[in-house]
């Protein structure tokens, strides 16, 4: 009677069963690739403390947060990433759990923000974290297994790139430029808004956060650097920050993996607590946004719970993934199981069919049994459709007959069995 | 340096990775046995329109709901329960969707709730729903469907029980006793109250329905019944409710399930849109809240979009069965896949130590590599209780010889490989 909108809210995605099918696969390979290297799964709820998640994120995130308060006052929020979440189950743990640990979840995430291609107001993202251990080794497995499953989503290695660079070369050019500590934040996060700001906007950002104009003409020209020997030229090769990345391209060249990887001076990413190496993953022509994202985030666990646990994360969203493999017209493969249609031509064939299906079905095979009786042309016709391997049909010769015609949809022969045969 | 409580939010649920097998165990049964049934798989946003659970749900579940307005005013709310989210999206494209259709999710769903045991204030939700089917056999396939998942998760027959009733034959009863039919919705949520409210109360609400005080008397005495003989005696053999309840029965025993259903009048369930066939399922010592419930819903899809189409669907948390399956000592099974822990003794060992484990990789193993060097009494200290089945380590004897030797950690042998097998 009444007229009503039935689109999702506004940024939020319905799956339909032809969508399902493609995030299963993603989220499959995401969790057969983190398995074989031994990441552990962990999930939380979606709903995460507001407190929790302004202390960690970013100025920007806390504007985009989903909050609300329950009945009894408690400040909640939808979480934007999943990163504050598992600082919290760690601590919550930190005396039980061994160290250095690898878990991966793949978390529905929330932002309000102005919807562009590959941004929804929801996305899931595959986490992939190592907890307590401080080499760059640490880096390299995250990167490598994120690579693992883009490989085994059907891209090649010259279809995506990792742009890496460290926040710790970085603070470390800064330095000597004469910039003080206190402004790396303000100008990490400016330097990450680059090319999706006007030069204007960005040159103002640095004013503010303090920059002199001859520090922000030191900053522009470090951002021209393309090398790590350009850098080195600047910070000394003895540079903690350069050894780090050296050594990262090292261990990714070892994994095969050293052709997708290249240093990037304008990585910074957005959020607050980066430390160390981050790193942003996109298709090679530029074509959408980041594929995944992530670095180290050392002082995390020492902010939150006063604890020192070295950290190193990535996060890998399914939204731009699933528009890169969707241009590339990717078919995520089926279920293998096989199907058999199952009809009937009366009512009295309803108990027979019964049992024939659950004798199918403990066969292995998946049976779509015809909820009511039909024609046998009506029921060939949408058994022909259904994409199923089999189909049978059970009408009154086949019950006076004791026989079943069973025919495979793709050859289109038939075998011919005893009914008998299936039933115990 | 701050005090923080790391729990999760009230009545909200973290899972570290050993709650995660157990849930990822249930979800895989709850998913294979679904699609051994050829339901297809959909999903939608937790984030729903207010507007749309207002309006499908009965008046306890509004006043249960979390609700926020976003950033443009729009009442946003996590759902309490799917099928108002179902019925939207198959009223969005009932023109291009073949019916009947079967569909499942597993969905995470809220309530403001007090809590108790077997209630969080979240919960993940199997559904399976069949729209457009207006044979009983569509309730058949549900509770097989459903009782299938549970013999799969370990119960025996004898460990739960599935208690039916139908909305239709209460309905023919009201109308034999002079109920007027304005008056049933709020008496079958009044009924569905009974045993968790005290009896003044349900009277009171009775009452309060509009129910004369004989009416009344007349519903408690309707509400003694136990066997559908009795029923039939008071609404005649002819009574389509009646009908239906023994043509369901007699579809389950044709499954081999005859044995886990049973009539009990007292089943309503709680929500306004239930129409015919409602049930739920416990466990047989009625220790537990209710493991399942669903029924049919034959106007929802009138009211909504103004199109008439029969279906039944089914509600099934992962709560209580956790709590039934932990109680039960429950195995979740291990990933099956093999496992091999890979040590070494230097940095000088890193890159060949990489080499290995992405070949071990690609010959299918989970492959733990240790992320820093270490002496090789520490490291098998920590691979024989890593439970994995394999391990090698690798220090400057290995290097020079090129043997690897591969300790099977259970059987406590080992095997002597050249190095050169693995790597290209």
């Amino acid at each position: 009677m009444s007229e009503f909108d039935f689109s999702p809210p506004r940024g939020m995605r319905d799956f339909y069963p032809e969508d399902m099918t493609l995030r299963n696969a993603i989220f499959s390979i995401w969790r057969s690739v983190a398995r074989s290297h031994c990441f552990q799964e962990y999930d939380s709820c979606v709903v995460e403390k507001l407190d929790l998640l302004k202390r960690k994120a970013g100025e920007e995130i806390v504007e985009q947060i989903y909050y609300f308060s329950d009945k009894s006052g408690r400040e909640l929020a939808l979480r934007p990433e999943m990163t504050p979440t598992l600082a919290r189950m760690i601590s919550a743990r930190h005396n039980i759990l061994k160290f250095p640990l690898k878990w991966f979840c793949i978390a529905q995430c929330f932002r309000y923000e102005r919807m562009s291609r590959g941004r929804k107001r929801e996305h899931y993202q595959w986490n992939l974290d190592i907890v307590g251990e401080p080499s760059i080794t640490a880096e390299a497995e995250l990167l490598t297994t994120a690579s693992e499953a883009l490989l085994a989503l059907g891209l090649t290695k010259t279809e995506f790139i990792i742009n890496v660079n460290s926040r710790k070369l970085l603070g470390e050019m800064m330095e000597k430029g004469g910039i003080a500590q206190q402004l790396w934040e303000r100008l990490f996060l400016a330097i990450d808004k680059r090319g999706k700001i006007p030069e204007e906007t960005l040159l103002a950002m640095l004013a503010e956060a303090g920059l002199t104009s001859a520090q922000i003409d030191y900053v522009f020209k470090i951002l021209q650097i393309n090398s790590l020997d350009e850098a080195g030229s600047i910070v000394g090769e003895s540079s903690a920050g350069l050894k780090e990345l050296r050594y990262l391209l090292e261990l990714m060249n070892a994994n095969g993996l050293g052709d997708v990887i290249k240093f990037d001076i304008s990585v910074v990413r957005g959020l607050s607590y980066y430390t160390g190496i981050v790193f942003e993953c996109f298709d090679s022509q530029r074509k959408f946004r980041a594929i995944f994202g992530g670095g180290r985030y050392d002082n995390l666990f020492s902010t939150m719970a006063n604890r020192s646990l070295p950290a190193a994360g990535l996060g890998f969203g399914d939204v731009v993934i699933t528009e890169i493999l969707t241009e590339k017209g990717y078919k995520p493969p089926s279920d293998n199981i096989e199907t058999i249609v199952i009809g009937y031509y009366s009512e009295e064939q309803t108990m027979l069919v019964i049992k024939l299906a659950n004798a199918f079905r403990k066969r292995g095979k998946s049976v779509n049994l015809s909820l009511h009786s039909e024609k046998p042309s009506a029921f060939f016709s949408r058994a022909g459709s259904s994409g199923a391997q089999y189909a049978t049909f059970v009408g009154p010769d086949e019950m006076k007959t004791g026989t079943l015609r069973i025919k495979n949809l793709a050859t289109r022969t038939e075998e011919v069995h005893q009914i008998s045969e299936f039933l115990e």
